[in-house]
């Protein structure tokens, strides 16, 4: 035979552990075979019904009201756990804290422990956008856990957090690592120089911990709460801390970790993580991406890869990528000029310069968009392929025979647009026997013209070949290079070099914006943590476990909890 | 003063290295300036125009019209010079191949050396499939250079090829390298572990001589031609030369290089090579994909990563994928049950099964068609997060609060057609203090459940953390291998290892389709080259310099290149 019992209470808040430890309370009370405490909604009815507590008396039990089930093999026996409820939560409710560490309000807290820059929030969603603005106007960083924020409070937070150089991780931010001291749900990690920015809290803690297991360690691990990368909010916390961390000067390599953002926000993103220092690691978990490397980025798939090329970039820190040096093109020269003979070659350019420049045209373009009119006349920055079939009826193909590419090359060199001209020129057998022997005089030629009507032509020219093909390769680059071109021996190299080149000559004359904001203070991030826990006492413990130093709020509710009482206090504060 | 002379020949056929070395001797006649001599296409014309060439005498000539243009100084001397022009022709045509490696049919040429396996095809495009037919009714392998050949004839070529167990590389394959031989163009690479079948032409060379310059080395690397990898000819030669080189003991890592096929192609092709038992390094140059590795497949982005991969692979060889064991499973028992702490944990965990099952349901799927219907009821393979707000409305984070998972594990373990449960264990600061206490009991519950209904329920736990965390890690770990389950420090791991059990479970039952066709002789890849070339002179002379054993033939288009003629033959021979 079974009894259950039950009670409502309504318009009460507790706290959760509160009403964690009332249910392992009571399932220790004489006789109890189940228990249920949980607020009234319809999920929480529903695991109530699947483990047979869903009894008449609950069912019309709200979501603000709190219910409380216990089942037994005696009905004496179980009336009698049931009517201990209030002295098991009292029991609770004395809690662990020691009063020296106790405040009953944030502002006390914050006289009790002046050094503390960061408060952590954890009251249920409805109360802690206002506990955060409390914290802001004190001029603390927040660390806000809580989630059910709306939106419009996540928006008017971070605006003043900006504007006063505060960090706002959250809302629902599960995690974070400040100066080797975990926030929230944080596993302890070595100290390094791997800095990382997340808006998902499981996906930073399995990329730190793995990052640990790899044997390389971490300087801070900032959350941003999952809506963060959303277009409404524009990244606002991550790009904040992606600028702290690029500041930062133990961290030497930094780790985006984000679910996809919008296309937008991505392109933002990765356009701000390619002007940082260092190398960035970029994990937009199961965002597609067709390059897997731009300049100092690294895109990762998974949270596995993400760790390992951290750890990585750290040991072989890439060499300085050099400034494109401008000097000597005229004005007007801005554009990239490719006449290829390899046709695979001429698709992978186009694809690397994609992340270089808006737009190059060519007569075989990755888009319809891109193509030429006339596969005879370049447009802005091209890439021509010319071993198309349009060029090879009756004629051999330009690996063989240079006739028409060293025409071209002449027409380019003499247009005053063009700053740089790539050649390709493929060794092998089957290919001319001595192509530089034709090429070089025409690079000569065309860096003449242009340098007599007042302009500079770099010519950068791939050899593809290797030092047992039948040209000698050695003596191909030797022919170029005195005929004044740069050589590449990889077209990944070739593409990039003149990438950054003529996205430098696009970008000549136009000045950076100047920041508006102040910054994010580094010293915030990297001095002893000290912090005010306004919320769940287990992230108190946690973090004098730590080491740190803590002030616990005794948050309560406004108005005991009452839901009509707090609506009309939340309705005049924010009409002032 | 310059002179220009014109001659336009109609209705001839001239072999394009013909037609480049007549430019070249008419440029070294006395008073040449110019000189252009090209077929009359509209291109052609345009760029005769460009260099100033394109006088009213040779505007009306069409495309099958051969144009010789001639530029002097002195009127005499021009007229001197295009006057030569058969007497330059037929200088070069004496070409330079000994009678004793020439023949006048492939038919003959194939007598001249039973031992030669390969047929290079470099006729203009109109002949080529001709030719190509020719020799694989003579039992040969065609490597197919010539373009503009139909879509029809490449779909008959290869269907009778794979009849035959024989490789059609092309038509527009540029290159190839068998046996360490280049055919084609090609580069002079080190012999090595590396086996290649691509789609592009430059793109084989550029990562066949990047493996070079980087210290490895290729076994074969086989042309495809371009339109291979289309929705119509369905990489066709892709998937015979994947196979051979699958079977192949000299290779040790395939590298699969084309630009972006269409879907179903790609998606094809992938399975194809996940089925394969060596790694496989795949670019689908500029294809987008949100997962860098599946099993023994990784995607590159750009050549040099192709390179760089297929060394490391071959390197590296990652240790065999086990087979899962299915044995103790009931017939019923099919489906992947996954109880999540961690959202970011549960959504990596979807992405990588992706590549393991058709569908995983989820309360928070990567895409809202996989839905679960009530979060509380899992469907068919399902991942739950249990951190999602519906869940935690007054009710504690499960990574602090284990009794939803407990009771979801229960019940999921009472379903007869549940075979493998996964729950992540995210110990650090923050978490439940010692969560092994109440999974490990849960656990050995739901396994004895399960058994004494005569099922095997696998149960693998994602232990998330470090031995640094406040949980002794290895504590934790042995307490949940005690209760009977598998345990993983990684979620990548932990996915792919679940991903594997399911998928092989969803397979029981589906027996492989036989092939059909007979397979490539991998024989005729490692034996000495031997060939034939029909066409292009300089392939003779590259292949000779090789070492290879070649015969010409003196190919010429029937009824001597005469239009009319040959259309009239063409029709009547596809009649028979």
């Amino acid at each position: 035979m079974e009894f259950i019992k039950t009670e409502i209470r309504s318009g009460a808040y507790y706290d959760s552990v509160v009403l964690m430890h009332l249910q392992r309370s009571l399932l220790e009370e004489p006789g109890v075979l189940d228990s249920g405490v949980v607020m009234g909604t319809d999920a929480n009815k529903e695991v109530l019904e699947q483990s047979a507590l869903l009894v008449d008396e609950v069912k019309a039990a709200g979501a603000d009201d709190l219910i409380i089930v216990v089942k037994g093999a005696d009905e004496a026996q179980t009336s009698a756990a049931l009517a201990k409820v209030d002295e098991l939560i009292a029991a609770r409710r004395g809690g662990g804290i020691e009063q020296d560490y106790r405040a009953k309000t944030l502002d006390t807290a914050a006289k009790m422990n002046p050094a503390a820059q960061w408060v952590l929030v954890s009251v249920p969603g409805r109360y802690a956008a206002g506990v955060a603005r409390e914290a802001l106007g004190l001029g603390k960083n927040v660390f806000l856990y809580s989630d059910n924020v709306s939106l419009e409070d996540e928006l008017s937070l971070k605006k003043e957090a900006a504007e006063k150089g505060l960090l706002v991780m959250g809302p629902d931010c599960g995690t974070a690592i400040v100066n080797g001291v975990g926030l929230g749900f944080a596993n302890k990690v070595r100290r390094g120089g791997i800095g990382m920015v997340a808006a998902s809290g499981t996906g930073l803690q399995q990329v730190t911990l793995r990052i640990h297991q790899m044997g390389g360690g971490i300087t801070h691990a900032i959350g941003t709460g999952g809506r963060d990368l959303s277009e409404a909010v524009n990244a606002a916390t991550l790009r904040q801390a992606l600028d702290a961390l690029n500041r930062d000067a133990n961290t030497k390599v930094i780790v985006l970790l984000s679910k996809p953002p919008s296309p937008n926000v991505a392109a933002e993103i990765i356009a701000a993580a390619r002007k940082a220092s260092k190398p960035v690691i970029v994990n937009f978990i199961g965002y597609a991406t067709s390059m897997r490397k731009v300049d100092n980025v690294t895109f990762a798939t998974t949270f596995d890869e993400t760790a390992q090329l951290a750890i990585e970039a750290e040991k072989n820190p890439a060499a300085e990528t050099q400034e494109s040096n401008l000097e000597g093109f005229a004005d007007g020269q801005r554009y990239l000029r490719g006449l290829f003979s390899g046709g695979t070659l001429a698709y992978e350019t186009q694809l690397i310069l994609r992340d270089y420049l808006p737009a190059v045209y060519s007569n075989a373009p990755l888009d319809k968009a891109l193509s030429l009119k006339d596969p005879l006349v370049s447009h802005e920055n091209s890439i021509v392929d010319l071993g198309e079939d349009v060029f090879t009826v009756g004629r051999l193909h330009p690996m063989m025979d240079n006739d028409l590419r060293i025409r071209r090359l002449d027409k380019e060199a003499h247009d005053p647009e063009v700053a740089v001209i790539l050649l390709d020129v493929v060794l092998g057998y089957g290919s001319h026997p001595n192509p530089a022997s034709e090429l070089a005089p025409a690079i000569v030629k065309a860096r003449r013209a242009a340098e007599e009507a007042g302009r500079r032509l770099e010519v950068v020219a791939l050899v593809a070949g290797t030092d047992e093909d039948p040209q000698n390769m050695d003596e191909q680059i030797r022919l170029l290079k005195e005929a004044g071109a740069i050589v590449e021996v990889s077209n990944d190299a070739a593409a990039r070099r003149v990438g950054r080149l003529a996205r430098a000559l696009n970008q000549r004359g136009v000045s950076p914006t100047a920041a508006t904001n102040p910054p994010v203070k580094v010293e915030a991030l990297n001095q002893p943590l000290a912090a005010i826990n306004v919320g769940l006492e287990s992230f108190f413990e946690a973090l004098t476990s730590q080491g740190a130093e803590v002030v616990h709020v005794d948050w309560k509710p406004a108005a005991g909890g009452n839901e009509k009482l707090m609506d009309i206090l939340a309705r005049m504060k924010s009409k002032k």
